[in-house]
């Protein structure tokens, strides 16, 4: 497995709980301290730092060396690469609508001059 | 927990595996069975299905009735959602640096009154 697979892999799992995608939609109004994290969500500090080192080993967020407040920071560049997955998808899914729909177009156009043979299609 | 938070949490975890995201990337081709989706992976049929199964289940694939075959069909919906979901933070995200940066162009602009009426705009 690749290196870009298995973190796509650890980014979903992550996103895959909703106390963790409540706290990236936190972080993404601005840095928060651990502290500040745990208020919203009325959790313990111990509850909301296992969410949080699930999010920092998938890259999602970092946390500054900065004195003991060590606000958390949300790392955009891979809820980037989440999003391009999908988006990589739903691009050939269009694509395919897309001929389709040229397609039918195409054999709608009345393309004889003549009407084609006798018969009834 | 609402719904749409249940259907987010399954959403994210079907995707967060590399067999089944491939899955999804085959399907936006267009529909498949079983068998033709086994071959290209080098898994077995009920090692396939297991995979087939989440994916039915958060709503990502369905499986028409359809006599023996039953190609599976991906549902652009679900993959919408989980793109809404993560391009919400996104948004946010880049208003608070579009508003960071509106002032700090405020901030850079001569603010004297004097000046400002001899500069030629």
């Amino acid at each position: 497995m690749t290196a870009v697979e298995d973190k796509l892999d650890a980014t979903f799992t992550a996103l895959a709980d909703p106390t963790r995608r409540a706290i990236v939609a936190r972080l993404a109004k601005g840095d928060a301290t651990v502290n500040e994290l745990a208020v919203p969500f009325d959790m313990t500090l111990p509850g909301i730092s296992k969410h949080l080192k699930m999010l920092e080993r998938c890259g999602l967020i970092s946390r500054s060396r900065r004195a003991q407040f060590r606000p958390c920071h949300l790392e955009r560049e891979v809820l980037d690469e989440a999003v391009e997955w999908i988006e990589e998808s739903r691009r050939i899914w269009n694509e395919r609508f897309d001929r389709l729909d040229a397609h039918l177009r195409n054999i709608q156009r009345p393309t004889s001059p003549r009407k084609r043979g006798t018969t009834h299609e």
